[in-house]
């Protein structure tokens, strides 16, 4: 519908993962109307992340280093290992500021739909990470999903046998929902999980 | 929260409309998963719309040569020329495929509270188009808001002593929808605008 290089530009922001033709459209014509140079900074900063970003040699979070923020600061805990699926979560848990110990991510979790097996993750990275016994405890933090308990499944199996403490995080009701509102596998996990307070 | 160019690409992505935090690091992470070459593309098409595109000189709709596709199609009805606010407009209206004559794009609508009057418009332009007497027809196709019911009536005013015909889009129920549903002002507008069916 639009001049060549318009519509290249609408066609490729609509590839992006939540935007849709009218919202691809919008974005063309803010960029249209934007400051050239902020325009040139995205371009610059999207050929950058491209040249720049990889994946940290120890645990597998991306890094414009060698090895990550987390990995390379001596503050952490190396004897707490916390394996989650993405990078995501890694910047979700640190949101949190429960947890000082180090990560191992994953990069996915196993699918056998979408072909992702224990081969295609990064596990045997993380089990070279536990051999030399600095690592004492192992905290499962995969998604709360099909895909996500599948593989904590696998992992804890495979962990079980080393002789470390391993947990997963608690499944259970949102803080500052509705139980009410809860779906029924969720409020049956709180069941399951419930905390002891007395007797 | 991300390592250095991790975290400007979030943020660079945070400033598109539409676009909130989440959305941002969810299309990030797709791109630092991407095809190095698509996100190449992608970034060499945004510096390409901001060197190539630009307003047609005739009716200001954007465009990647001197005058647009439509003010350079011989086939287009030269008499009859439909006033538009934005380039997005002519989109839609060329998506119905009911008119074949030109447009006029004023860049906007009057808004006193934006700081937008006549002057910032295109208007000075539209009355030069209308010098030659080769334009016989006016429609008016500004947004069926505040402003661009604004930007209608000045230009209705204006128009009313060339000895032009004019006339502006119908405002009515929205095919496909609810009467129930539909607002008071454009259930108003509705019986308004009634047609004449028998009688």
């Amino acid at each position: 519908m639009y001049d060549g290089v318009i519509q290249d530009l609408i066609d490729e922001l609509g590839q992006l993962p939540g935007v849709g033709p009218k919202s691809a459209q919008r974005i063309a014509f803010h960029l249209l109307d934007a400051d050239p140079a902020d325009v040139r900074r995205l371009a610059q900063v999207l050929v950058e992340v491209k040249d720049k970003v990889h994946f940290c040699a120890v645990c597998g979070n991306v890094t414009v280093d060698v090895e990550c923020r987390i990995c390379s600061d001596p503050r952490r805990d190396a004897t707490v290992l916390c394996v989650v699926e993405e990078s995501k979560d890694v910047v979700a848990i640190e949101r949190t500021r429960e947890f000082r110990g180090r990560y191992h991510v994953l990069g996915g979790a196993i699918s056998p739909i979408a072909g992702v097996g224990p081969d295609q993750l990064r596990i045997r990275e993380l089990l070279g990470r536990l051999q030399d016994g600095t690592v004492t405890e192992v905290i499962i933090a995969t998604d709360p999903n099909l895909e996500g308990e599948a593989t904590a499944t696998y992992l804890i199996r495979m962990l079980s046998t080393l002789g470390l403490r391993v947990s997963k995080l608690a499944s259970g009701l949102p803080v500052g929902g509705d139980l009410e509102y809860a779906d029924e596998l969720t409020l049956g996990r709180a069941f399951e999980g419930r905390t002891a307070i007395a007797g």
